[in-house]
């Protein structure tokens, strides 16, 4: 916990509920009758609402992506990093908003809402929702706050494909599109890994085939494993070798199944502690999100003709050493982008750190991203608020 | 089932045992009293006992390399592309002879074996064994067939780094070693893997903290995940792209948690029948052995200096698409060899099968395997065998 909040932090923040009365018709042909929209909003939006900028997150992220819900916070939102006064996202300049997605944990309709019309929580009945969906649910809010042009939409890894469908879906409601560590589509080895985070959790006897909130219980192994093996593919092997090589937690092998090496212990440190706070239906619904997502899938399998009606202007970044969504995946983005003739900005940042280097404080990353945000400052209709 | 064996296989081998009733003090302390091994041989060892070559095998192997146990078997050995006659590894010309390692499920001592303390099966009080301990008993093996200097010894990944431990722990006793797809030892992401893959078995209510064959249950769900992650390590993203893309299993998505894609299929089913053929204990044992093998160590973790004493000359081949030792893997210990001046040979094989490559028909690398062998054949002090 700071003693004071930090000047270049947006400070504390109050989430705020929407709830949404009219039926949201699914990709998956189920309708929801009416779902509730957590977010959270940093900086003005000003008179012409032009200044405004959406924050999409990742599998575990949620819409406290800046700021502190109190003094007694010990860490702020995920993306603190990046947003806040003169960071990249600047909130001096630009109205921010970032909501928790449908189906999520952390206050939006999920899993762990009530179903009202069985009188008890969704659990495993809640629809499986996908990006598409998401951008709808999205727009919808934007209705809702006053904003009928994004000044730029904003994310990270299963954050950007978000930003990318929208460009699709919705090509007069953004000026920009940030993708960042993004892909057009998972890979068989990306949707492998999440089958094996999914059976982790579904074959936990404590899942009770999703009904485990009824049970009072939560599959906490499955979650753990699910997590731990997320973590790794999050990371390089050579940020983990830099962080953990082989070092041994008590200074020579144990021969025996405890922990010997440091990084077995950070790994059951993170699935443990993921395990308080996210929940399993949740997990296997982002990642049933991501599996599905597949703008091109719709146009012929062509990625060009998916992205032949948007009207956004992009910024396409990748990591070095991502092998998660490497640099050839961004780059497809790109080539489909400039077969169109689009205007695209790319940027292949060196990074040792992996996927997660989205959220990683790197300096030619934040620089690329800060002055791309300045250009689309500088182009506002209204720059009052700046 | 094949009507007659292909004449380029070994034809029917029958698995021998050899029961060693010194004790076998263990890198961990312990002493084994008695063991087992079970192995088998191809080809004929010649007058003077100079052709015979030792197979090591990986994590999941065991001693049935080559050839088939009855008319009735589905497949043969697990590495027929690679031993018979005509083959790389020619059983015309040498004298083959592969064990299951201490530890193992297939025979040869290992956890489901009758602990003479307690009358009834080790289970997890078998001792953690490591890749020294292999190679002390191999030695007392070779000892029992009247091998003192094997022509050459022969393994991918786990096996090559048990033919490298060879050449530190008894230089005088070969004088080839061919180390495939191997590691000095294993980065941080890899003990990673290892690490979930362990979690998930321990995890499982059905492992009784090893003592599951008392039970008479074995963790299905923890071995099945474990193999499911093991498998995604040893392919490539793009051989699995090549292989399965993303392409769906009943052509639709289907909304649900059930399989939408190949790959999930496969993993499944590569899953399922592994939990019906392995045992955990022994999953468990090698990838500690995994984890823990690391030559350098005594070595002031100079990798040169650990391999100073060999005498063997070395052939190292590596595969461009395996992630999990990856071809600089490799060339740290050619550099290492180099800075001795030990003679060693290098391919890097072009080839996008991943890890598994060592185990595939891949035209250079049995290309390079057979040229290499053959000068080994032409080495031999007596060539009466060929």
């Amino acid at each position: 916990m700071p003693d004071t909040l930090p000047a270049d932090s947006v400070g504390l923040v109050t989430p705020q509920k929407h709830a949404f009365d009219a039926p949201l018709e699914l990709d998956c042909g189920r309708t929801l009758p009416a779902y509730e929209l957590v977010y959270e909003t940093y900086g003005k939006l000003n008179a012409d609402a032009s200044n405004a900028v959406l924050i999409c997150h990742a599998l575990s992220g949620d819409h406290h992506a800046a700021g502190y819900h109190s003094m007694e916070d010990r860490k702020p939102g995920w993306w603190e990093t990046c947003i806040g006064p003169g960071k990249p996202i600047d909130t001096d300049r630009f109205f921010v908003v970032s909501s928790n997605n449908l189906g999520g944990c952390r206050g939006s309709t999920g899993p762990m809402s009530i179903n009202p019309d069985k009188g008890k929580p969704y659990g495993p009945d809640f629809p499986i929702v996908t990006v598409r969906d998401w951008v709808r649910s999205q727009a919808r809010l934007a209705d809702v706050l006053g904003i009928q042009q994004w000044a730029a939409i904003v994310g990270g890894s299963l954050g950007g494909m978000q930003a990318m469908q929208w460009t699709i879906d919705f090509p007069e409601r953004l000026r920009h599109a940030l993708l960042i560590a993004a892909a057009p589509k998972l890979s068989a080895q990306n949707i492998g890994f999440n089958e094996v985070a999914r059976q982790a959790i579904m074959s936990d006897p404590d899942f009770h085939e999703g009904h485990y909130y009824e049970h009072k219980v939560i599959p906490r192994r499955g979650l753990m494993l699910a997590r731990m093996l997320g973590h790794i593919t999050y990371l390089s092997d050579e940020s983990m070798r830099a962080k953990f090589g082989r070092e041994l937690r008590e200074g020579k092998l144990k021969f025996g199944f405890d922990v010997d090496f440091q990084v077995e212990s950070y790994l059951r440190y993170q699935g443990q502690v993921f395990v308080e706070k996210f929940d399993a239906n949740t997990y296997l619904l982002m990642t049933k999100a991501l599996d599905y997502f597949d703008p091109a899938a719709d146009y012929n399998d062509s990625l060009s003709h998916a992205l032949a009606s948007a009207q956004a202007e992009f910024l396409v970044l990748s990591f070095t050493s991502d092998w998660r969504f490497a640099p050839a995946r961004s780059r497809e983005i790109v080539k489909a982008l400039l077969d169109n003739r689009k205007k695209v900005t790319y940027a292949e940042i060196e990074a040792h750190h992996g996927h997660d280097a989205f959220l990683m404080p790197i300096k030619d990353y934040l620089d690329v991203f800060h002055s791309y945000m300045a250009r689309v400052a500088t182009r506002l209709h209204d720059n009052t608020a700046s």
